[in-house]
């Protein structure tokens, strides 16, 4: 059965799932909030933005070329430059289902057109294969990217026609997508793309559709990988591309993250259409895994600058932290899957701590620089953005476009579709996830939320209108909470233990709930076994990490020569803390090597109050040196 | 003037040094001994073992494809692959100048003829440019290694000259180098090749050819360097190929390992023969700065896979140490010039670090299978090596061949030239600078050393012949050895501090020193500012650091479980040491990230007795989990 057009604006709808996630139309964040803040920088400058830029660098016009049949091999940007066109493509649909802008609609149309004029009579679509001058389909599939570019034209189809147009866009993405089916299919080529994305994004078009055979081919492609199917070249293990070990027979992620999220993603939307048990068993602990084992403070994911990949177990660098923004994308998409299917609180918890700490991190407050690697530790600052196309992990600084520029639109997409993210309703009623001053409406209830959270514990929820019957509200209470408390109407506060507060009652309109998270700075320690911040510790004010920037240091004191005294008493200090520490002062040392016989190097430690910022907004002012971990003394 | 073939059989002769190496001739190492054995097994087996990989592989027929007229662009083998002949080539002739193997004389000559066929009229060579079917010459300066290539070819035949030969392999190179001087001199191309080597060997060429065009072409290639004149693409820096800033202007190595030690022991180079003081103090203290902060307890540097590069000041991360093979011998040529221009013992002392725990790790006792990254840390035991060609920097185990295969070769040919850098010799006399069992004879001197260090420390020096008149034995008493004792003769042994402990005399034939070094087992710790080793602690004896292995721990327990008592018992146990440490049992979770608000996570420690062994043969008895640095209780 497919979709409605426009009945069901959510990035993700799964058909056997208990929970749902809202409509991006449901919500209406307030723009001053933390989250609406950004929702609107993101509307009003980053789709521009990229849009520019793509625009600047010729990757639009690659679309242009193919339609006037001049392609040619100079074409300007990498094999996965079409993408970036799709990824914003479907954060201005979801933008159009948030709002009716006509400007933006008009824009989107021409863009759509432009596009569509680039596509096969046979729905081919790719602008760097395929067309005379270029490479042949499909004959680099290990990195060529082309079903990893259909995979987000799909997505954008997807959230084209959820937000409620059965229009040009839609009929571009089926096309593909029957193409592709066609071309490898259970009688086609048995191949599979060296980028996953074309399994979740066929699971969501059939979905969406109600096309059996999308489903199918995502199937297909999910059993056909791990198998060493895709060639291996030098410098290219078949980790990387997760084509080491069958999906389902793997324990934990591995190779290079975003692939191994998007896979890993679109395998549990095959096993939750295909009720396939044994699939879904196997993600989930892969899940489990990575997460205990493999995945930062922050919730970033890749260890590794090289292969942009995972790395082994507590094998967890704060200064080497990879984090690419994308992979924090990813794990947002597989724990929000795995929420729906399953209720479990661990997965909106994770996406909590991700959302603040690496998709916030990653945009300017401009909307118009952002960072695409996401380290614990800089340990020199970066030298200013260039104006120009930077490298992608390097600096430290913001940067308004890179090499590869994956980032700036999947955060686009992302901030666009945030309302989905928010709320999920049920048979029981409606599950408040995270928290954002707004207007919910969902379940039956229509609920404003007052808050300045994250600075601020107090979420204030007012039920403006509700079911008739008898329901239930539930409240995610953030497993970083310990002393929780919920207030109904003017009752006595309950505490409430971390996990669900569930409010069941007839509710009417008038009806306040009271939330009130505990968000004082507090210690964080690390498990002994990543060696990388043996005896550091981090400073956590609610859901935010926080971070020490050279910035706030006294003049000529390095971030590599504080320590934080472990009684330190942390107070809260704006949206950051307060905390004494000590300077330390290692001996200089020339020609000889920074290892002794001597255990004890440092001299008179002096006392330093530390100011620790959001770690969302470091560099913000300005290139500056950062720690997330700090060395503990006392 | 030129050098006199066969006077001078060392690899390095800076005219104006003070300190010169002995020849490779003048020293016969007993084949028992540590590096004896070793250099036996270069002989025997490890270059045959090369010699059949390239010939396996058609990196030698390349050359023959060259001269029969048959390139094309399907050629085997990277664009460097010639420098592996070279480089085998420069091995041989350094064996062939200890020995007069006619079988390995024979087997050099035919090898010489191959590459001399391949030859252009114009003295241009290179199998992967410049003919019919493939790139233009210096089409790609950046990548292409055509004048590293070069560079390896001149420095094969440098060391067939030293040796005693003006044939044909002294030819091809000196033709090889008149044609990249007129085709790079001060009025042709103003440009540099992406990997520095070139720079090196051309002083050496003008030493051994007494040619000054060749000196002032490496003087030229080094000013040019660090504008900013190689193309930059995408995800490769000017730092990677250390383009950002002048060689004079740096204050420290960074970006690709082994291209900066190259580059800086050619500007070392350049500014001994040139008697520029300021590069020669630019280089000083850039080594001075990269020892101190940026070098490993083994010697090691490079601390990150991607770009194979140096990292930030202190960032030495263990488990990801890349420390290639190559930049350890590339150290090493650093090292040795520093020594020869200054005479400071902290050269020599760096060169046996690096000897005992890189150069000496990557080769298996066999000869046959080679490391070419050093880790300090391997989470996972590697898979068995594939008998095939081996992805290079994975596995945690020696590998035969690999798809890029730099570290045999170099391994090959520093053993092969070894004995030049165990002596020096200088106005006043000669210095014993490492200890290996074996007969020298320079400066006048005919010495015979007894001694199985550094399984034990007593090195017992007898002069078999001395100078007629008074002069300085000088030895090297290494940083790590604070009680050393010097004996001579039959008189009460003196202490004497690290450095150097000379004796001044007139030396007769029977006279005997005899060295005690103190090699008992010791804690080393790490500088506080190394985060990634943060309150662990490493055993070294003697010249060696010390591993544990996980083959040397009971079942079931893991490498990553272990912590040392701060106050443990070090004791001698063969060429290791036993000590006592604790078992340690992090509770296992799922789901949970591994950050928590405890301070303390391992329950009741059981104690274990532990077993370390030289870090040099690690892996020698299968696949295993080890490290270097352990967490320290108590």
């Amino acid at each position: 059965m497919p979709e409605v057009p426009g009945q069901n604006a959510a990035p993700v709808t799964p058909s056997a799932s208990p929970h749902r996630g809202v409509g991006v139309s449901d919500v209406t964040l307030r723009p001053i909030g933390f989250w609406g803040r950004r929702q609107s920088v993101n509307a009003e400058a980053t789709l521009q933005h990229c849009l520019e830029w793509m625009e600047r660098l010729g990757w639009i016009e690659n679309f242009d070329r193919v339609a006037r049949g001049e392609t040619t091999t100079d074409r300007p940007g990498w094999q996965f430059s079409d993408s970036e066109i799709y990824k914003l493509l479907e954060a201005m649909a979801w933008e159009l289902g948030r709002t009716a802008d006509e400007s933006l609609a008009a824009t989107f149309d021409a863009l759509v057109a432009r596009v569509g004029a680039a596509q096969d009579a046979d729905g081919y679509l790719n602008t760097a294969f395929g067309h005379p001058g270029l490479p042949p389909r499909y004959s680099d599939l290990a990195m060529g990217h082309e079903l990893y570019n259909i995979g987000h034209l799909v997505q954008a189809g997807v959230a084209r026609h959820r937000t409620g147009h059965d229009d040009q866009l839609v009929q571009i993405a089926r096309r593909a997508a029957d193409q592709l089916c066609e071309e490898f299919g259970a009688t086609g080529r048995e191949a599979v793309c060296g980028h996953p994305e074309i399994e979740v994004a066929l699971v969501e078009a059939g979905r969406a559709f109600g096309e059996r055979r999308y489903l199918e081919q995502a199937r297909l492609f999910i059993e056909r990988r791990g198998r060493g199917i895709l060639p291996v070249r030098p410098l290219l293990s078949a980790e990387y591309f997760q084509d080491d070990i069958p999906v389902r027979d793997a324990t934990v992620l591995r190779g290079h993250a975003v692939r191994a999220l998007y896979l890993t993603a679109g395998a549990l939307d095959v096993a939750l259409e295909t009720g396939d048990q044994a699939l879904f068993d196997a993600v989930t602990g892969q899940w489990e895994r990575t997460v205990a084992r493999r995945t930062y403070l922050t919730g970033g994911m890749g260890s590794r600058h090289q292969d942009e990949g995972f790395g082994d177990d507590f094998e967890l660098p704060a200064d080497r932290a990879y984090c690419e923004t994308c992979a924090g994308v990813g794990s947002i998409m597989l724990a929000w899957r795995l929420y729906l299917a399953t209720g479990d609180v661990r997965y909106p918890d994770l996406i909590e701590r991700t959302l603040f700490n690496v998709v916030a991190t990653s945009p300017s407050a401009d909307g118009r620089s952002f960072f695409y690697a996401n380290p614990l530790h800089q340990r020199e600052a970066g030298a200013a953005a260039s104006d120009g196309v930077n490298n992608r992990a390097e600096g430290g600084v913001r940067a308004p476009w890179f090499d590869v520029s994956c980032c700036p639109t999947n955060v686009a997409r992302t901030l666009a579709s945030l309302g989905s993210y928010l709320a999920s309703t049920d048979d029981e009623g409606m599950t408040l996830l995270q928290y954002a001053a707004g207007e919910i409406r969902a379940g039956g209830f229509v609920l404003e939320v007052e808050t300045s959270y994250p600075d601020a514990g107090t979420v204030r929820v007012r039920v403006l209108d509700a079911p008739h019957a008898e329901a239930r509200l539930r409240l995610r209470i953030p497993g970083w909470a310990d002393a929780a408390t919920v207030r109904v109407n003017g009752e006595h506060p309950s505490t409430v233990a971390p996990g669900w507060a569930d409010i069941r009652r007839s509710f009417r309109s008038g009806d306040e709930l009271t939330l009130e998270l505990p968000v004082a700075p507090r210690l964080t320690w690390p498990d002994p076994r990543i060696d990388a911040v043996r005896d550091t510790v981090a400073v956590e004010r609610g859901p935010l990490v926080l971070c020490l920037e050279s910035t706030d240091l006294p003049d000529g004191v390095g971030i590599d020569d504080i320590q934080l005294r472990s009684d330190a008493v942390l107070t809260a200090h704006r949206d950051g803390a307060l905390a004494q520490g000590e300077i330390i002062a290692v001996p200089a040392s020339t020609g000889s090597l920074p290892y002794r016989a001597d255990r004890s190097h440092s001299s008179d430690p002096r006392p330093v109050a530390l100011s620790l910022v959001p770690y969302h907004r470091w560099a913000e002012r300005g290139p500056a040196t950062m720690r997330i971990f700090l060395p503990v003394t006392g």
